[in-house]
């Protein structure tokens, strides 16, 4: 971790320009950002949409008398919602007077702000507050935050427009009397490592910057005890790995990071020596980089309490990608801008418009890439593999990661596969219908600890039909998986991962390999090793995306009724279709999904049993989605190993009426043990056989050996593949 | 019926043009439409792409030997295969040595005729013929027909770079012989009112143009005794409606058309005197365009035996859309072209990719439309209500057409809805995977009779769970429902269907009206009468296409286990999900779509139950997609009516995480029965009622009264909607 020495009041202060104590000009937006745009005849088009709909919602508002109620409702109540509409229509139209010049939006900025300079110094905590830290004008001190972030930008626009008396009254009586509360009248939030102090952080070293208040800014920046234990820089320090990854996954990243961003912006512009860009080698630009990588398609990879319909397209992003574009000018931002069709008003937001439509967008270097978890780095990681940078490539997502607090899910060692543009194996997200009334007012539902959070939701090993940590995700805290091995550079991409501690006395360790072989995408394989102190019942579920087109196993259906997998634990949300048998060569499934097949081999341990089941079983309200999944039970063994091959094939084209290859392009899949590693060997049905080796030992030098149907396979480090030998 | 008295012999012989006798150049293409085609600079995109596609094809086929097997195999294997490769490849080198003046082309098709020339004299009938009427080249004559469409083509376009000797050789060991095959040597076949007789008909006929045959062109439009009373022309009569349709639904109508089209343009071209497209007030023009309006966003309606994934992008519409467009110049077909991103390598379709590059294209005009079925119009219709001509406008489907011969589906009166782009009252389509070979080898699989076909897997009224006409298709011929009202011109859209004959003494009438109301996209009312000679249990089932939100009414979930619905008819194929009683008011169900919500309102008859349900029970091949199902049952009635209310509503928009109006926006729901019609108020939350009166008369100078809460309703005709009164 990076911290100079010399963080001292003082210092910070000397960091404040001095040229602008005294003036009222802008210092979170740089009015020379709109030259050309006002009055111009042609403007970018991102632009224009932007500006279109910025100026209809604050027109509308201005249509209206100021209305800024004294706080009564909660979340969703009236009161809670005009003051959300108050902070937006304050922000915008502080944008739009920088842009037209149009006193009318200056105007309304202040009388609104008079309004509130009238009521807030009247009030107290307020009367709707909850468990969470309460807030004045919001129930909860979050939202104020929020007000205040958006609220102080509005206001920094136009307050060289203002009296001395007006900018005086709004100064003190709204502005720095909201940053006391949430600083120090609110220490205890305010001091937190947590995304939610962030929001305050930011709300009050904004506020400090345009009351030209170091006390503020110093508050803001080290904790309201300026030790630098808190504040925004040990936020910065501690709530992102080295690689920019946030703990509590992608979906929530993208919330996480807007208060970091916007903040740092302010930062750079105000205090460009503290070279906040630059801090822990560059990790909020990272951060940035990383979320737009932890997306397929746009989409956020749906890990842990994530709604899968949540993309870029989103005011988080519109935010990052502009002042990500601002701070490097990486033309590979622009095509995220055009991706989202949306930027902001702000000077960065033009500079992105302007760019794009000048054509300098570059494809955004979407690559094979891990993320280590943890503020150093040592809490596992996230692992994606990707076959290629484009939207159909294959994309592989081993979830290696840690917990992730409260809206992390039981899922050590799961992984996801994206393919020709589609979820191919899904995670379900959470079960929550956003915003919507009555699935239980759009909070999450009884089923996301039922359902999306257990073990058996996932594509990961289930002991015992219950869930990592027993379903405590306060001691899933404690255990991360370690990322033993990872290598995306070749054409075959390999992510070793071990699990310890999900259950008392068992380890599991998972190599999944992104293996070209043959016409079709990668195929992966899958090796999973678990090691119990005692026989237990392993299940390996898979939850795949798509329709049955063949099976290769003996299938008993259930025909008269469809009966429940089992009482607890998710097991009692599962409808069972059909359990099958395997030979000793195994088992296959194969099914369609969109335009392309799938087959899914699998050599579980002998005597294992399989189960194709849905989900929506115990589900009265219909809270959940139907999704087909497949489970290899091994029961009565302490020690066993599941090698399963994923294989992409053929094409079905609706149109021309073709199908190729509509089944398995794989003669035999074998598996043995040697002494100190494991071959899979794969025989396709034209051409030679594979060989993939995976040692125990990570160690890169150290050499191995192991026979397979006669011969003896030798190798060097953890992880080989042998092409066209021992048929 | 047109049916002009001169058709004699030497009418049409006469109709031949004589300046062509003696020449060999092509008829069947205008050589000057290739005019500015050859070596030209920039090329039309639409040209430039298919003109690869057929080059990369046919050079292939050309680096490789000349192999014209001797028949042997079944559809699928290699000698089928073969012989379609070589029509292919001999259509294509004739198209392309018009476009390029290269001889290999024109040579290579020479010497894959000469090979022809050798072969053919020798075959007898296929060795692997079955049922179907056996061919030479195939197991079935249909295949020798599409050969011989495709190969006169490819033939006519280098006739002219033959010697005499080689000339005279193809002309009669080839074509002449394969025309007299197809039509006197197959005359059982060739005089059907058929569309498969019609791929015989266009062979023989193009064939008759190209040899300059009269007796084989007379033959080809009036059948083997050129009585008229088979061939082409009555066929032209007898198997389109005077709309335009075909009576096995859009999804035949689409494979249907295409020998009629390619066969009319050959007629207009060489015989014009006959004025092929003006026929039946240019019945096949209709036919064109009906096919395009049976789509939504360019899918087929999925009605009877249909493929849901099939479009306008296939090869019969590639074709139709350029000879549509050739015989009428109607910009609004370039649009067509230009969602397909397809055309054809003839005259008309570099017409159409010069026309559409030039900025010519006009929107299709997408309609309101009634189409009749039967050749008189006079069994039942299609009625299509469109809210709007884009994407994004609600279309309803009444269907009320005919059985449609072997592939209908038992569905009279059926309907469903599509809104916002997406499917939301669905039809299953056929269970078929098209090519897939382990589905059945990609045939019709038994669910399509057991699921597909059966009355419940549709959205119309079943009588005591067995499906219209006992599940047997020869007696649905012969009970057409009647259209007895349509209104598709203003903004409130009706369609009123009868159906007598499904079931033994039993009637029911079904009006379907697209009624705008309120913000969102038009309510759907749906008024069901049925009346029956004796006390039944009558089912009204819904096929939803989405999530459920919310359930107005008690429903009592199967949690142990879901059973099965019923023993057979379908029945057998539904998984209960749950049961409901209803109150005094009705009930709903909301589900979400997309990003709109659906509320669907009940009055059934008093007493009835609710069924939750959902498709694929006794499936254990996995051979049917799990679709949800919402049943209205009323056990022991006669007389019985069904009054049902679908709401779009609201907004789901996860990009912004808003939600607008996720519940019903309508208040009540209210029935009367009056002396002869039917009175349905609809009471909005906000803003006042509205009244819709259904006479059961059709006369729309009648007038009618009935009272509701008091009030007496007074109109005139079978329809009226009466706005803002009676509250």
């Amino acid at each position: 971790m990076i911290r100079p020495a010399a963080w001292t009041f003082a210092a910070l202060v000397a960091t404040m320009p001095a040229a602008l104590a005294q003036s009222a000009a802008p210092v979170l937006l740089d009015p020379s950002g709109y030259a050309g745009v006002r009055g111009a005849a042609a403007q970018p088009p991102l632009f224009t949409g932007e500006f279109k709909r910025v100026k209809a919602l604050v027109d509308k508002a201005m249509a209206t008398p100021i209305d800024v109620p004294v706080p009564k409702d909660p979340g969703g109540g009236y009161t809670h919602e005009q003051h959300k509409r108050n902070y937006t229509a304050l922000y915008g139209a502080g944008l739009l007077y920088r842009i037209t010049g149009e006193p009318a939006y200056a105007d309304y900025a202040r009388r609104l702000l008079l309004a509130y300079a009238t009521l807030y110094p009247t009030l107290g905590p307020h009367p709707a507050k909850a468990n969470e830290a309460a807030g004045r004008l919001f129930w909860q001190s979050l939202n104020d935050s929020v007000w205040l972030v958006y609220g102080v930008q509005g206001y920094d626009a136009i307050r060289d427009t203002l009296s001395v008396a007006d900018r005086k009254t709004i100064d003190d009586q709204v502005f720095r009397r909201m940053a006391e509360f949430l600083s120090v009248g609110n220490a205890a939030s305010f001091n937190r490592i947590h995304n939610h102090a962030t929001w305050a952080a930011a709300g009050v070293g904004m506020t400090g910057y345009v009351l030209r208040d170091p006390e503020l800014v110093a508050r803001s920046l080290r904790g309201t005890d300026k030790s630098g234990k808190a504040g925004f820089l040990a936020q910065v320090d501690q709530l992102f790995s080295p690689d920019g990854y946030y703990t509590e996954g992608p979906y929530y990243q993208r919330y996480a990071l807007q208060p970091f961003v916007v903040f740092a912006h302010a930062i750079a512009a105000n205090q460009p020596q503290l070279k906040i860009w630059e801090r822990r080698d560059g990790v909020l630009l990272k951060a940035i980089r990383s979320t737009i990588q932890l997306t397929h398609r746009g989409y956020f990879f749906p890990l842990n309490d994530a709604m899968p319909d949540k993309s870029l397209k989103t005011d988080e992003l519109y935010q990052a990608v502009a002042i990500g574009y601002a701070a490097t000018r990486d033309p590979t931002f622009l095509s995220i801008a055009q991706w989202q069709g949306r930027s902001t008003l702000t000077p960065d937001g033009i500079a992105v418009a302007r760019d794009l439509a000048s054509g300098m967008a570059r494809p955004f270097p979407f690559a094979s890439q891990l993320f280590r978890d943890g503020s150093q780095g040592d809490q596992g990681a996230l692992a994606v593999l990707r076959s290629g940078k484009g939207d159909d490539a294959e994309v592989l997502v081993a979830k290696n990661s840690a917990m992730g607090m409260g809206h992390g899910h039981f899922d050590k060692l799961n992984w996801i596969l994206y393919d020709a543009g589609n979820p191919i194996v899904s995670d379900y997200g959470s079960a929550r219908f956003l915003n919507i009334e009555s699935k239980d007012g759009g909070r999450y539902l009884k089923e996301n600890e039922s359902w999306a959070k257990q073990t058996i939701a996932h594509n990961t090993l289930v002991v015992n039909q219950t869930s990592h940590f027993d379903g405590k995700w306060r001691d899933g805290e404690e255990h991360a998986p370690r990322q033993l091995f990872f290598s995306g550079e070749g054409a075959t991409k390999v992510s070793t991962a071990e699990m310890v501690g999900a259950y008392p006395g068992v380890t599991f360790r998972r190599t999944l390999v992104q293996l070209p072989l043959g016409k079709g995408g990668p195929m992966v394989l899958d090796l999973l090793r678990v090691t119990g102190d005692k026989p237990a019942t392993y299940d390996l579920p898979l939850h795949y995306a798509g329709h049955v087109i063949d099976m290769g196993f003996a299938a008993t259906p259930e025909a008269a009724a469809r009966p429940v997998l089992g009482p607890a634990n998710g097991y009692q949300h599962i409808w069972v279709d059909a359990t099958g048998t395997l030979g000793a060569n195994g088992a296959t499934l194969t099914w369609i999904t969109d335009k392309r097949f799938y087959t899914y081999r699998m050599l579980p341990p002998e005597g294992a049993t399989l189960i194709l089941g849905e989900s929506g079983a115990n589900d009265p309200r219909f809270n959940l989605r139907r999704e087909p999944v497949l489970i290899q039970r091994a029961a009565g063994k302490a020690n066993a190993a599941f090698v399963s091959l994923l294989e992409p094939h053929g094409a079905y084209d609706p149109a021309a009426e073709t199908t190729v290859a509509s089944q398995s392009q794989v003669k035999a899949l074998h598996h043995v043990r040697g002494s100190d590693g494991d071959l899979v060997r794969i025989q396709p049905v034209k051409g030679a056989a594979v060989i993939v080796a995976i040692a125990d030992d990570m160690d890169p030098a150290k050499s191995h050996s192991a026979v397979i149907d006669g011969h003896t396979i030798r190798w060097t480090g953890h992880f080989a593949r042998i092409d066209g030998e021992a048929k």
